[in-house]
């Protein structure tokens, strides 16, 4: 290996932003490429100045690193030729050097992710920032009943609960099983026994394990146009191909041309259209049905935040009009308890239950079982029941709060799109707009904003608005923050007009 | 819809195995078939003393069930005529009966699971038992300590850590991926920073976020043969084309004709082959690092149970020997700690660092923080090292007891396969024995044994043995059951002699 080839090896793996000090590093990959033949016998070491400069970083780290390799036998000085690698092969490691492996020109290009995961590092939706104004799609987890929570868990580890401690059973802790089916059929008229329910951790997983069950790699899926970005991405990632169908104000609204081609799934949000708000009528609703009974489709129907009705009762559930088990139901404690919980629950028809409780096991490995038999007290002593009507009122002034500031300083001539409901609301904006400049310059001022454009699979019919989250953004962080980001919109309007 | 019609509909979706008394559900289904259309106004209910036929069910039921929807107005009794729909159309729902929808004849079959569905759920290796001689895979959770975790974790909740209850950021809870970089590179000689080691709920989450990042569907995945059922049918379910690769005494062992076929990922167990625990020689893997780098496949090395060596060091991990960055290393807690923690870990190269940790933060919104900052505290404080040089010894002690019984009955009659470590052992069979059929015996008699067979893709290539754990077997119950083993394996052995 020459110099020049070495140190550009060494490039490659030195991590300067790595905790791991540079000498360290070094001295790992030099003993590495010694032990490995990459730098045979009496190959001798590049020049500490010129490695240095190539590598852009102290002589004097290089020094230390060629004297520590010294000591130990893996090099030899001598004085004024430079510095070599010692025979180490019959010491060190059995086989001895496999010699030189580094110059064939025939090697495969390196890094290479596949199309798939280049196409979802390049379309990621995730912000590792959740606190303040206007992050969406979080509740105030402050608000969260910590010391109950906190009792319960408590009660439980004191008894050395071993058997809460193995691998999950088949659908999950039996008692959560229930007391989630009698929570879905009562608040959300579900039509459900608790063999139905199977416990995930969150409706990523069980959009998952509706896929790997029920599709086909390149099989047919509709999602809403626009809806949330995670699921479109697990789609894509899945090897789906995903179609984007537009929401009118009855809700998911396929033209005639695309119901010729049925898809093998369906996923939407008739409940509270994300991100858009819209409920999905009954007319359309029993639509969507009857065409899923027809063509053997299958509705993932996502409930993600049905608790948070402010003025209105929420309306029943799609799967409680299924008369032919066509409905997978989704729900997820994230919004009710906490993000960080992780646990949620899909509801399939019958006939389907046991081999999703299965597949659940087999793929997953789940556990957990504490959390899930914590949470199964959580529900059945009432305190989730209690905490939600109590953090219901709080997220309605919030949403008026905003409201408020909003009109203050734009009376109605901006629009502002969502029923009475949910953690979030959005502020629609003329045509011309980039609202993905609007949320770039406002997260520079401190603000969270996502662009409306972001949730939309086809770019070209994106509606521009920004997603403003109330649910953890107290109302004075929301009037201290709404005129700043106003700043940002006007500046955004005068370039258009 | 006929009476028949009917009952069939109600046979369907009627659960006897529910919780909810059969009564309501009759009722609910009733219900929903006079809203939605399916009995329309005036249609005749079916004699209660037929329906209660078909349906195996009292006729009482029948009798109640028909009582309350008259109370309710859904149908009217004519004395000597029978019971017949009301017109509801008007009062209870918004659009009135969609009409009959049930007797056509297009209708696609159901329940209908995909192909890669029906062969996950007809291939299933998950137990729902997890306790007993001499069930593998699973450590002595009684000897874990409790109390140091109960207090680690309750000085958190104490502070009402509302940082740590978001989602999390991408790669995961930063001091443990620090914790976890220099554990590797400690105990295992892993060449790792922070930065590199991604979070996961455990290996089959570190195994998908691979394959979709790394592969396409369709593309070719070398496994062991035998190897873990999950794995293979998690792969399997991805869509990849898996190949099961002979192992010999020194690990994968790829003939010419399939050395020719590239895969785009091998998935490994260096360290402790599972099921049958040998070591990979350093040739070999020196071989399969090359095979790698000149070829451009990704090896995943799962270094499973690395941890629990009894005689000898631990050899380090193929990860410190790739000079080329092919090496994706699988580490878990499941066996060091508890298997319900469901916390694992990548180390991945450095040039797929951040890719990756944006990958598992996108696909599967992860949280749990809690958990992750109490075990950077278990890790750091050195709880976890002593808790595994503990147990280490009491599962060394296990193993040699276990070996102490098969040698009492057998002598050398029968091979114990493996090599000083981990939590199981494989006791061979001669060939023509049924080693399915030995598991499923043993399992009348109380006594969890794994066929070997099962961890073979091709049936045909089985080896025959059964996998015997004893980590959470004592010894007083590997002494009480070896007996009643003896009992089955030597019917099993009679019957090929």
């Amino acid at each position: 290996m020459t110099s020049i080839a070495l140190a550009e090896w060494l490039q490659l793996w030195l991590d300067t932003d790595s905790d791991q000090p540079a000498y360290h590093q070094l001295y790992l990959l030099f003993r590495k490429a010694i032990l490995t033949g990459k730098l045979p016998p009496d190959s001798r070491l590049p020049a500490s100045r010129l490695l240095a400069k190539d590598l852009g970083i102290a002589r004097n780290t290089i020094i230390q690193v060629y004297e520590q390799l010294a000591l130990e036998g893996y090099v030899h000085a001598t004085t004024g030729k430079g510095t070599f690698v010692a025979d180490v092969s019959q010491d060190s490691i059995e086989d001895g050097p496999a010699g030189e492996t580094a110059a064939s020109p025939n090697v495969a290009p390196y890094p290479s992710l596949s199309q798939r995961g280049v196409r979802l590092v390049h379309r990621l939706g995730f912000s590792n920032r959740q606190q303040g104004a206007f992050m969406s799609g979080v509740p105030d987890i402050s608000e969260f009943p910590f010391k109950t929570w906190q009792r319960i868990q408590n009660k439980r580890w004191r008894n050395q609960p071993e058997d809460l401690l193995g691998y999950a059973p088949a659908g999950g802790y039996e008692p959560l099983r229930h007391a989630i089916s009698a929570y879905v059929n009562s608040a959300r008229s579900v039509n459900s026994s608790a063999r139905q329910v199977i416990i995930t951790t969150g409706i990523h997983q069980g959009v998952d394990v509706i896929t790997r069950l029920l599709t086909e790699p390149g099989d047919l899926v509709w999602i809403e146009e626009p809806s949330y970005w995670g699921l479109r991405n697990l789609l894509l990632s899945s090897g789906l191909r995903v179609k984007g169908i537009a929401v009118d104000a009855e809700g998911l609204n396929p033209d005639p041309q695309q119901m010729k081609h049925p898809p093998k799934l369906i996923v939407i949000t008739p409940s509270h259209q994300y991100p858009l708000g819209m409920v999905m009528s009954l007319s359309r609703r029993r639509m969507l049905l009857e065409y899923a009974h027809q063509h053997g489709c299958w509705i993932v129907e996502d409930d993600y935040d049905s608790e948070f009705r402010f003025g209105s009762r929420p309306l029943q559930s799609l799967q409680g009009l299924d008369e032919w088990g066509r409905v997978l139901y989704a729900g997820s404690f994230s919004k009710m308890m906490y993000p960080g919980l992780r646990t949620g629950y899909l509801v399939v028809p019958v006939p389907l239950a046991d081999h999703f409780a299965n597949a659940v096991a087999e793929l997953y490995r789940e556990g957990r079982l504490m959390t899930q038999a914590n949470l199964a007290e959580f529900l059945a002593e009432g305190y989730l029941s209690s905490h939600v009507r109590r953090v219901r009122n709080l997220y309605a002034s919030r949403r008026q709060c905003l409201i408020h500031a909003i009109q203050r300083r734009y009376g109605n001539s901006l629009e502002i799109i969502g029923d009475d409901a949910g953690l979030h609301l959005v502020l629609g904006l003329p045509d011309g707009v980039d609202d993905m400049a609007i949320a770039h310059m406002a997260l520079q001022r401190g603000i969270i904003v996502r662009p409306l454009s972001d949730y939309y699979l086809d770019g070209r019919q994106a509606k521009k608005g920004l997603l403003l989250g109330f649910g953890c953004v107290s109302e004075e962080q929301i009037n201290a923050a709404f005129p700043t980001l106003g700043e940002v919109i006007d500046a955004a309007l005068a370039k258009i007009s």
